[in-house]
């Protein structure tokens, strides 16, 4: 699980941040990677409230005025890094079955949420204080699962699934209970929750709890 | 939906807070009801970033020092507002059918959470800023959950479930699509979310989805 073709749904990659380093150019690029840098370490080890452009502009040995310039303040920087993390040619697991590759998306969730030091969880709870990481944190979390989708029509082409089942609903009951339990309700991780949360929505859907309507114009 | 015994999972009721208004004995009583009224209002309006002891005090029309003395800082009052929240006789729903107490609970927990004033969605992204109120919103959700286990038990004995299903892993896969779309999602309500959320759950649970091993000395 170290290859960023495994990193998780939400998961920011250990720094530095992907499209950062994939583009590495010039000083832009450069200053880029280490500031986005600095921000997932101040976050990991101090949370939001240590998130300042100072403690950033320091720790990235970069101008406090150009951190200034180029984010504008700590909302500016939590939606690059999130944008950054969205920049990356991750794929869904493909294991051959349904249920293997929602239960294997569930683990790498369930990973990174209980990773220390927690850059995924601060990310989300940043999300809460700013109206632009917020906004960031949607954007990544759509692309996510839409990128999940060919794990559903995957799914279809084997025969496992009815067609016209609801890709999305089907993806976000399979991992909701990973993010309920661990953001929300705060309770211990439980090794056999992704398990068990990835059978049960592939049980479901199986038995045709998420076949919609056909779309329109194409059945 | 306006009595207390519908009032919703995470939703706090509408100001007075329910213990404070079921025991208006004396001085201290209703000064807890006034302050912790102002709080919901102050929360509801203006979100956490609104939220200080000055501006409860003052809508409260309750001395500062009062206010200081008995509550401390902004997490007790969000800490004092939660379990008050929780100290109601709220009890789910029975309507005959697991999948109906299921889709009412789920109703009840969607419009609790998309209301307005957004209480309850303040209070919960309130836990992401102050541990006392994350810790009183854990209490309070574990309160709620314990007591929508009755649910399933009465699904069991009508012959709907197995035995030995797990309850309290049901009762989150029911709930979490749409704890996960409304607060980290942050996608529009859908209407039917609920109904469909409840219908999966339940035809999985009564495929045996949540069947555990029978508890040690009970089977």
């Amino acid at each position: 699980m170290t290859s960023s073709a495994s990193r998780p749904e939400n998961a920011p990659p250990a720094p530095p941040a992907p499209s950062a380093r994939r583009r590495p150019g010039g000083r832009t690029a450069r200053i880029r990677t280490q500031v986005l840098d600095a921000v997932l370490g101040e976050l990991g080890e101090h949370g939001y409230d240590g998130l300042t452009m100072e403690a950033v502009a320091a720790r990235a040995g970069v101008h406090r005025a150009t951190v200034y310039r180029r984010w504008g303040d700590v909302g500016g920087l939590l939606a690059d890094v999130l944008d950054a993390v969205g920049d990356d040619a991750w794929q869904p697991p493909d294991t051959g079955s349904l249920r293997g590759d929602l239960a294997r998306l569930n683990h790498e969730i369930q990973d990174a949420l209980t990773a220390r030091p927690p850059v995924a969880a601060a990310l989300i709870a940043a999300s809460f204080r700013s109206e632009q990481a917020a906004l960031a944190q949607r954007r990544l979390w759509e692309d996510r699962y839409a990128r999940c989708e060919i794990v559903v029509g995957r799914a279809v082409r084997r025969g496992e699934l009815p067609p016209h089942t609801d890709a999305r609903r089907l993806l976000i009951a399979a991992t909701a209970p990973i993010y309920h339990q661990l953001v929300l309700l705060r309770t211990p991780p439980e090794p056999d929750l992704p398990d068990q949360a990835a059978a049960t929505a592939a049980l479901a859907a199986s038995a045709g709890a998420f076949t919609g309507p056909p779309p329109t114009g194409d059945g």
